[in-house]
C-alpha cells in the first residue's frame, strides 16, 4: 500500500524545511551586517547579555509543543554558528 | 551615542528569532503527527533514509552564506529533538 498519509505530511515537512533554511540564511545575513557594523565601531562581537536577552524573549514567546530548554539549545547552535560567520568575515577582511 | 544602527539590526534579528520559534514549533507538531500515524501503522519512528533525504534536499537549496554542514548540524538538532518529542508522545500514551 503506499502510504499517502505519511507522504502527504512529509511534503509538509518539506516545505517547513526549507522556510527555515530560508530564514536561517536571512538571519545569517544580518547577524554578518551586524558584525561589520561593530567591528567598524570597535564592539566585540559576541555578546553575552545580548544572547541572553534573545534566549529570554524566546523562552516568553514560547508556546510549545517544544520546550524552553530544547528550543534554546537549537538556538544556541544557530547563535554559535553565526558568530563563527562573523568571524570567518572577519578573517577575510584582514586577508584583503 | 545611541547606537540606533545596531538597534534597528537587532530588532530585525528578534523578529527572525520569533519566526523561527513559530516555525520549529509547527515542524514539531507535523513531526508528532507524523509519529502517531507511524506508530498506528507500525512503522518505526527513526527513518535514517528519509533524514538523509531531507537533508540532501537542504543542501541542494542551500544559497548561503552558511555552509551545507553548519545547516546541517542545525537541522540534525531539530531531527533529534523532535525525535525525542515523538518518543515522550509514545510513552505518554503507554501510561493513558
Amino acid at each position: 500500500m503506499a502510504n499517502i498519509q505519511i507522504d502527504e505530511l512529509r511534503e509538509k515537512l518539506d516545505d517547513i524545511n526549507l522556510q527555515l533554511l530560508d530564514l536561517i540564511n536571512e538571519r545569517a545575513e544580518l547577524a554578518k551586517e551586524i558584525g561589520r557594523v561593530k567591528k567598524a565601531q570597535g564592539i566585540n562581537r559576541f555578546d553575552p547579555v545580548r544572547e541572553r536577552k534573545m534566549l529570554d524573549l524566546l523562552s516568553e514567546k514560547n508556546r510549545g509543543p517544544f520546550d524552553t530548554s530544547t528550543l534554546q539549545h537549537i538556538f544556541k547552535e544557530i547563535f554559535k554558528a553565526s558568530l563563527e560567520l562573523q568571524e570567518d568575515d572577519h578573517r577575510k577582511a584582514l586577508l584583503v
